[in-house]
C-alpha cells in the first residue's frame, strides 16, 4: 500500500520540458543584454522554464520547508549542541527569532514548520505541521536508525507536506532541517552513496573541535560497519544510517519534481536527502538547484555526484533552509530578468555587429 | 579651486568605527545559530556597521549610480557593439527595460542614471542626470583620453551626483556603468595600476572574437606606450586613458566613503573605477564591498590589489550595476539577520556545550 504509494510519486516525475527551454532561450538571446552576459542567471531561468513547462515562469508562491527530528546518534558525542535545541528551535521557528526567518521574509517565502521525528512532545502550535514518524532515530552505531516502514513513512510523509503547500501555493520550494546530531546521518549517507571514507566527508557541524571531529568519523565508520546499507538501495541506506527528517526531505524534493516545480536543495543534509531522491529516482535530478557550497566538508563530493554547481558560495553552515532562501531570490530575479526585460526590437536598441 | 574640493572629499574619509563593529559582533555571537556559522553574512553586517558606526544598520535606501559614457577608443575596433548603443541604452534605463531596471526592482533600489559624457546629445529626461564633461573621450591610442582638468572634473561630479542622492536617502551605493568600448580603457588602468600585462588583463568585454580579443591586448599596449601613465598618480592614469564615467564612478565611491556609506562595486568598469579611487586615497577600501567576480578576464587581478573577495560568482559580464543590485540584496539581509535574529538568551535555547 505504502509502497504503492512511493511508486505512484515515482512515475509521475517526467523529463524536463525541452520546448520550454528552447522558447525561454530565444527570448533570453534577444534582450537589450550581450549574448550570455547574465551567466548564471540565464541558465537558471531555462532552466525554470524546462521544470515548469512555461517559457516566461513566475516564481510567486516560495516556500521553505524545514524539517525537524532527532538523533540517537547523539549518544556518542558528535554535536556541540545538546538534544535538547532541536525542539527549542523549532520553537524559535515558530515565534520567527531563527535565522531561517528573517531569511524567509526578506526573500518572500514562506516557512512550513514540520515535525518529523523530534525526540520531545512539542505542544500544537498553528504553523507546526506535525508528521511525526518517531521520537528521534535510534543510535546508528549499535544498529538501524530506524525500521523499514519508517523509513517509507518519511518519505511519504514529507511527499505529503509538499502537496498540501501546493494546495496553498508553491512555484518553488526551498528545503530545510533542523535536528541536533544530523551531520553525522547526514556523511554516513553521504559516504555509503558516493562511495567516499568517511574522513573525506565528515565536518564539524555546528564545531566541535579536533577530537569531537576525529570521533564523528569514527562513529560515521562504525555505523557503516555496523550496519552494511546499500549504496544502491535509498530506503535501506535511509533506514540504517538515516534520519526522520532527511527522510522527510527526500520525501518533499519527490513530490516538487513530480508535480513539476523547482526545488533548491539547501546545504549538507538536504543534499543528503537529494541523494536519497536521486537514487531512489535519478530523473529527480534536472528539476534539483543546489543552493550553496556547505562549509561542511563532505558538500562538494556530494554536489559532483548529482552533478550541481551550487548558486552562491557564503561560507554557511547553519541549516534549516537558509541557503535555499538566499538562492531563491536570485533564482527568482532569474525569471524575472527573462520575463521583464525588454528586447533589442522593442528597445530600438543596435544589436551586435556580425 | 576644484583640486581643494577633491582635496576636502579626500579628507572627510575616516577610518571605519571598530566600535561599533565590535559591538555587532558581541550581538552576533549572541544569535541563535552555531558561531560564525552564517560565514560572510555575518562579516558583512560587520563591515556594515563599522562602515556606518551603528552596530545594528538599516540599510533602507538602496541606491544604483548607473554612469553613462563614451569612448575614442571605439574607433580601433574593440567593442562588438556599435558606439550608437551607448544612447540607445541609457533611453532604455530610463524606461525601465534593461537588466539594471528588472534587478534593482526586485531588491529595491533607485536606479540613478547620469549622463558622465555620452557622445550624443540626449533629449532632456527627468530622470536623467546631466553630469557630462565631455562628448566621448579621444582615442587612447593616439594620446590622452581627457585633458587633466577633465579628469578632475569627471571625479567631482560623479561625487556630486552621490551628495545629490544623499540628500534624497542612500543607505548603501552601488556603482554601475554603460559606455560601449569602456572594457578597453578599464583593462588598460588595471594594468597601469595593478602593474600587469595587458594580455592578461584585457577580455572580450560584450563578445569579440579571438581576433577582436587580440586587436584589444594591442590596443591596450599601444595605449600605454604612447601615454606612459604615472601609475602612482591616480588623476593621470585616468585622465590618460580612463573614462568620464570610470572618473564619475570613482568620484561616487570617494563621496560615498567621505559620508560612511558602503559601497557595492559592480565589476570589471566599476573595479577600474575603484583602483582610481584607492590609489587616490588607499583609506578607501574598508568601504568597498566587490559585489562578483566577472567573467572578464583581469577581474581577479584588480580584486586581488583592492584585498576583496567578491560576494557572488555568477559568471556575470554586463556590468550596469546588475552585479551591485544583487549582492546588494545580500549585504541588506546580511544587516536583517543581524537586526532581527534573537539571542539565545531571548529564545531560551541551549548555547553550545563547552
Amino acid at each position: 500500500m505504502s509502497m504503492n504509494a512511493l511508486q505512484t510519486l515515482i512515475n509521475q516525475i517526467e523529463p524536463p520540458d525541452v520546448d520550454a527551454m528552447r522558447m525561454a532561450r530565444e527570448r533570453q538571446n534577444n534582450l537589450t543584454k550581450p549574448l550570455g552576459s547574465l551567466g548564471r542567471l540565464e541558465r537558471l531561468s531555462l532552466q525554470i522554464a524546462s521544470i515548469t513547462g512555461n517559457p516566461r515562469p513566475h516564481l510567486q508562491h516560495k516556500v521553505i520547508t524545514t524539517m525537524a527530528a532527532d538523533h540517537g546518534v547523539v549518544a556518542e558525542g558528535v554535536s556541540a549542541f545538546p538534544q535538547e535545541v532541536t525542539p527549542q528551535m523549532v520553537l524559535n521557528f515558530l515565534h520567527g527569532g531563527a535565522a531561517i526567518n528573517v531569511l524567509a521574509r526578506h526573500v518572500g517565502a514562506r516557512v512550513v514548520v514540520v515535525d518529523m521525528g523530534v525526540a520531545a512532545k512539542l505542544a500544537p502550535h498553528p504553523a507546526l505541521i506535525d508528521k511525526k514518524v518517531g521520537s528521534g532515530t535510534d543510535n546508528i552505531t549499535q544498529g538501524a536508525a530506524m525500521s523499514a516502514e519508517q523509513a517509507l513513512q518519511s518519505i511519504l510523509n514529507g511527499a505529503a507536506v509538499v502537496e498540501e503547500e501546493i494546495g496553498r501555493g508553491l512555484d518553488i520550494l526551498g528545503t530545510g532541517d533542523m535536528g541536533i546530531g544530523n551531520t553525522t546521518p547526514s556523511a554516513a549517507i553521504a559516504a555509503v552513496i558516493t562511495g567516499s571514507a568517511p574522513a573525506v566527508i565528515v565536518g564539524r557541524g555546528t564545531g566541535v573541535d579536533d577530537l569531537g571531529l576525529a570521533r564523528k568519523v569514527a562513529v560515521v565508520q562504525r555505523a557503516l560497519t555496523v550496519n552494511r546499507p546499500d549504496p544502491y538501495d535509498a530506503l535501506d541506506v535511509l533506514a540504517k544510517v538515516g534520519g526522520f527528517e532527511i527522510g522527510g526531505l527526500a520525501g518533499a524534493i519527490l513530490a516538487a519534481a513530480a508535480h513539476r516545480k523547482p526545488v533548491i536543495v539547501d546545504g549538507f543534509i538536504s543534499t543528503a536527502a537529494a541523494l536519497i531522491a536521486a537514487t531512489l529516482v535519478p530523473s529527480v535530478r534536472p528539476y534539483l538547484i543546489a543552493a550553496h557550497r556547505s562549509q561542511e566538508r563532505g558538500h562538494t563530493i556530494m554536489l559532483q555526484w548529482l552533478g550541481l554547481e551550487p548558486v552562491l558560495n557564503l561560507d554557511l553552515r547553519l541549516g534549516e533552509g537558509t541557503g535555499a532562501a538566499l538562492a531563491m531570490t536570485i533564482v527568482d530575479v532569474s525569471c524575472k530578468v527573462l520575463d521583464e526585460m525588454v528586447t533589442f526590437a522593442e528597445a530600438g536598441v543596435a544589436t551586435q555587429e556580425a
